[in-house]
C-alpha cells in the first residue's frame, strides 16, 4: 500500500478505504472540516467531517433518486425547497424539471458551494440558474418562517452528527409540513438500514408521526456504506410509490426510470419488520 | 486501531476493513485457502482466498435471492442441481421447499464443507437431508455426464478466480444447458456491475449466447463490495421477472418477499445501458 489513503470509518469494526491520487483542497469552517480528493477509483470527490458526501462516479445514482422520486410522484411540483445539499447535485436534478418556476435553497456553509463550484463544476452546475434563489442560512431557522409554500421540500443532508444533526428531529420535520402546500410532499436521506438502523428507525418514527403518508424508499450508492440506502418521503397527499408525472422525461437519466420509481418502493422483509408495519404499494 | 482486522482489496483503489474479534480457523487446501473469522460486526464468516463469501448475520441477502427468486419463477421445481455452495446456506434454502424431490450437490472442495459444518451450523444445516446427494467433485466434469437432468441449476460460486474460474464461461452454461428439462433455468451470481463490470457484463454475453432468456436480477448484500450485486438467469421457457409459484409459502423469509422478487428485476438506466438492451419486464 503506497500513496495516500481515505479511510471512513463507519463503526467500530468496519472501515472503507479509498485511494487518493492528490488530496485537492482541505479547510476548517465554522461548521466542519471540508475537502476535496482525486480518488483513483471514484474520480472526484467531497468529504465533510471524515465522511465521503459525493464522488465525480456515482453522485448520480444519490442525486436522481433524491429528485426524480418524488419530482415524479407530484402531479405538478412548481416550488421546490432544498436544506443543505451544497454541491449542488440536488439543484441539477431539480432543475432539470421545466414545471419548476421556482428553487429556493438553503445551505449553512457557503464554503462547501464555493469549493463544489471550483473543483465539482459538472455537479456545481446550476447555481447561475434563474429560477434558484440561494440562502446562505441555518434551514433549521428557514423553515419556521419560510418566503413561501412548496410542492416539494428536500433535506438533502450530512449525517445526523455535527450541523446536521437537528435536521433528523421531529420538530424540524414539523415546521417542514407547514412550510407545503396541501398536497406538498418532504423527502430526506434517511441512512442506511443496516449500518444506522437507530437513526433510520427514528426518521420513520418522526416522519410518520407528522405526515399522513410515509414511504422509505431504497437505492444501493457505492460510495455510501454497503447495502442499500434508504430515503423516506412524508406526503400530505399523493401516494409516492408510482410515478404520476410524464410531463417531462426528455432530459437523460443514469439511474432513474419509471420500472426503477416503482421498484424502489419493495422493502426487504427485513425492513417491513423493522419498520413495524408494511408499506402499502 | 487495534486487535485483528480483516482487509479485503477489491481493486487497486479500494479496501473495506472488519475488525476480527478472533480467528476460529484457517488452513490451506489443494484448491484454496480457508478461513473462518469471528467478525465484530457481522458475526461469523467464512472467508475464501481473502474474500469474504458469508456472514451469520447478512448471508439470508444472498441466500434467499439465489434461490427463491428462480424457485417462484417455475411452476413445479422437482430436481435442482447446485454447483459450489459448500457452506450449504444455498442448499438451506432449497430444502425448504417442499416440492423439491432431489437435491445434487457438486462441491469442489470438502474441507469448505467440513468447516462450515463445524463453524457455521446455521448455514451448513440441511446436509442430512434425505433428498440430497452430495458429490466433491469439479463442476465442471459433472455438468459433461449428469446423473439426471434438472428444472434448476444454480451455479453458488466464489469470484472467478482460483478454483471458480471455468464456472463464468459459455462452455459451462452450455453444458448446464443440456442438464437442463426443456422448461429448466439457470441461475448464477454475477458480481458487481460496478466494480467487476468485466465478469458481469462476460457472464451476461455467455448466458445470453446459450439461453432464449437471459434476465438480470438485483440485490444489494452488505458484505460484498459496496452498490448493488447481481445474478443472472438463463431461462429455457419461463420469464422469472415474476413469481408463479404460490404453492409454497409457509416458510419465514427475512429479505425475499413477492414484492422484492418483481422489484429486483428492474435495472438502473446505467446498468441497462452496459447491456446494451433493456430487459423485458
Amino acid at each position: 500500500m503506497s500513496g495516500f489513503w481515505f479511510t471512513e470509518k463507519n463503526n467500530d469494526g468496519y472501515e472503507v478505504k479509498w485511494k487518493i491520487n492528490k488530496i485537492l483542497h482541505s479547510e476548517k469552517t465554522p461548521f466542519q472540516e471540508i475537502a476535496i480528493v482525486d480518488t483513483q477509483q471514484w474520480g472526484i470527490a467531497l468529504i465533510l467531517d471524515g465522511a465521503l458526501q459525493v464522488s465525480e462516479k456515482d453522485e448520480f445514482i444519490y442525486h436522481e433518486m433524491i429528485v426524480h422520486v418524488p419530482m415524479y410522484s407530484h402531479p405538478h411540483p412548481e416550488s421546490v425547497l432544498i436544506i443543505g445539499g451544497g454541491d449542488g447535485g440536488t439543484l441539477r436534478e431539480v432543475c432539470k424539471h421545466s414545471s419548476v418556476q421556482t428553487v429556493d435553497m438553503v445551505e449553512i456553509d457557503v464554503r462547501v458551494v464555493d469549493v463544489c463550484k471550483k473543483y465539482l463544476p459538472d455537479i456545481a452546475s446550476d447555481f447561475d440558474d434563474h429560477r434558484l434563489k440561494l440562502y446562505i442560512a441555518d434551514g433549521i431557522e428557514f423553515v419556521k418562517n419560510p418566503p413561501r409554500q412548496y410542492d416539494l421540500v428536500i433535506v438533502d443532508s450530512s449525517d445526523p452528527i455535527g450541523p446536521a444533526e437537528q435536521l433528523f428531529t421531529q420538530g424540524f420535520y414539523a415546521n417542514i409540513f407547514k412550510c407545503l402546500k396541501d398536497d406538498g410532499m418532504m423527502v430526506v436521506q434517511s441512512e442506511s438500514p443496516l449500518f444506522y438502523q437507530d437513526v433510520f428507525r427514528s426518521v420513520y418514527g418522526n416522519i410518520s408521526s407528522v405526515f399522513p403518508l410515509t414511504r422509505v424508499y431504497l437505492a444501493p450508492i457505492p460510495t455510501y456504506v454497503s447495502g442499500p440506502w434508504t430515503f423516506t418521503i412524508g406526503s400530505k397527499r399523493y401516494n409516492p410509490s408510482h410515478s404520476i408525472n410524464d410531463s417531462d422525461t426528455s432530459f437523460d437519466l443514469k439511474y432513474y426510470n419509471k420500472q426503477i420509481h416503482a421498484s424502489a418502493f419493495a422493502l426487504p422483509q427485513f425492513i417491513i419488520n423493522m419498520l413495524g408495519s408494511g408499506q402499502a404499494k
